[in-house]
């Protein structure tokens, strides 16, 4: 008999409500909502072989070994920043307005701003509202895929860290696209460095991990696979080309499979499967890293592609012929209505339910 | 007696008009709006001693001297590929949500966007709105610049190119700011390019000048001089520190002068003094180009400097004490009730009317 799948959870995220975000010139309600690991939690809660845990506290060390010192603590002081300056009176989210690109940069310095604007400097987009809770939620998101690591690094086949923030999008020193911290790669690299020489993270997600892509994109120790809507019409625009294949010790361990509009369920285990064979090539010595998103649903809010309830099943299934243990991370994924019974689907098609 | 001073107008800027931006974590109705070019025309048409003027083509030539032809592609066809794609149905403006920032681009490859997100790549704000009539604006204010120069060129000792949308913050592959080509920068350009070999550019607007700074920041055939609020608590925030000095050719060549809240006239003039020492040191064989903006008026909505109307008849008086002839490019400004004072108090001060 099966011991229950570790579910790492906590309330921590309920502090952290967006409220609006900007989107293709119109302000709209966040899609990454709280209601989303309300929703998750009620499916799992309900489904056989499942048990809840609370994140432990792994400190500050793990977030810094890929993100910058600056990034953290500025999403640490932004909010009492901007309620000390007047940006925010505290009912409204902090949302950039300005961003220091690249092509603003080139040919004459630049400066990280002042305080009140500092956040801004970290941001790539206006789709990630920041508020009071935030840094605290992002920072239990990365516990809680710490543990996640713990679980299986103590025998656990799999176990799922329910993050909410997100993290894909976050990089070494930019936040956006709902993420703060990268929960995934700082679960890639805490198995690093306890001690595994190869791990791949595999990212289901409807949208390119840029963040995911950038840490590890010179880097021979971790594999990055995404499967994602071609970003020539897909956030986040920049990146997640097949071109982009890594470079230095990380060349060719940069994979990226954009998928055209309305992809299917029968089309997506096609190139899942091109992307497990090259995990098994890899042959990593740690666990599996499933960035697990699940806006690739056909009803998603803000997609286009049409993966039904059960193709998530059969993910789930066809990652399991790796046979390797798995730490699950918990990505995108907006339709909210679905999103417990497609999480609930792809763990049981993991653990072989 | 004297002729009357050119100014330069067309109805081209009718068509330029964005509606709303997104301005610190909300959307509000675009400040930089055609009322601001109505009311400066009403003013001076009522006033003694101005001539209404047309601008002639002067094609895309100047314009591509300094700003990348990517932008002025993507610029000149943003629209109609929105319509296209369903970016926009026409009744809204394009204003961006991801962008292109320096920590995104570190350490991996990115990409220029497919067509319908193209336009983004270029922008570092959400402040400025592009709509169907944004493009021609931009080329005819670029126009009513050269046409400025041509005129002062032929003798003028001022000429005021009322140039809508204003320019001082796009660079040479970016825009924002209100602004898409740079009106200043390439009338300084055009008249290196008549034969100057030193040109001098003062921006008067409360805001830095980013991209005209960006444009000359290596060179030593143009001086910009800049007061402005200090970017560590104003728009555009990454640039304008009294640091920035220009380099290689340009290395003293860019001067900044950050200037704390609500400083009045008395402290302004003691400043603009300062640089215009500098001017004289330079001594330009070329007019002075001004980047005139009025956004340093104690009512401006977005602003926070101090100046009344009869200051800025100093400033058009302390800038005549140079003996050049002037080329005014209007910029900022968006108290509209008191602008078209604000630019005739300038305009008398620097022709001694």
């Amino acid at each position: 008999m099966q011991l229950p799948v570790p579910v790492i959870r906590s309330d921590a995220h309920l502090d952290h409500d967006g409220l609006i975000e900007f989107l293709n010139g119109a302000p709209v309600p966040c899609f990454e909502s709280p209601a989303r690991a309300l929703a998750i939690e009620n499916a799992l809660r309900d489904a056989p072989g499942y048990e809840f845990v609370e994140p432990d506290d792994h400190g500050l060390e793990p977030v810094l070994a890929l993100h910058d010192p600056g990034l953290n603590e500025t999403l640490a002081n932004a909010w009492q920043d901007a309620l000390a300056t007047g940006m925010t009176d505290g009912s409204r989210p902090l949302l950039p307005d300005s961003f220091l690109t690249g092509a603003y940069a080139a040919g004459h310095p630049t400066s990280r701003p002042g305080r009140s604007h500092r956040l801004w400097s970290y941001a790539f987009d206006t789709c990630t509202p920041l508020v009071g809770g935030t840094y605290r939620a992002a920072r239990v998101a990365v516990d809680a895929a710490l543990t996640a690591v713990d679980r299986v690094r103590a025998g656990a086949p799999l176990a799922y860290a329910l993050c909410r923030p997100p993290g894909h999008h976050a990089g070494r020193a930019m936040y956006g696209g709902y993420c703060f911290f990268n929960n995934a790669a700082i679960s890639a690299q805490a198995l690093i460095d306890h001690g595994a020489q190869r791990v791949a993270i595999l990212d289901i997600d409807y949208h390119h991990g840029n963040g995911s892509q950038q840490l590890f994109y010179d880097r021979g120790d971790v594999l990055y696979l995404s499967l994602h809507a071609d970003p020539e019409r897909a956030y986040p625009y920049y990146t997640g080309y097949q071109t982009e294949r890594g470079f230095d010790a990380g060349e060719g361990l940069n994979r990226n499979f954009p998928l055209p509009e309305r992809t299917d369920g029968t089309r997506y285990l096609g190139v899942l499967g091109d992307a497990l064979r090259l995990v098994a090539e890899f042959a990593p010595d740690g666990p599996l890293v499933v960035s697990a998103g699940f806006d690739t649903f056909h009803l998603d809010p803000i997609a286009d592609l049409a993966l039904q309830t059960d193709d998530y099943a059969e993910i789930g299934s066809a990652i399991s012929t790796l046979g390797l243990p798995v730490v699950a991370v918990q990505e995108g994924g907006y339709a909210v209505d679905a999103l417990g019974d497609n999480v609930r689907a792809l763990l049981d098609g993991i653990r072989g339910a």
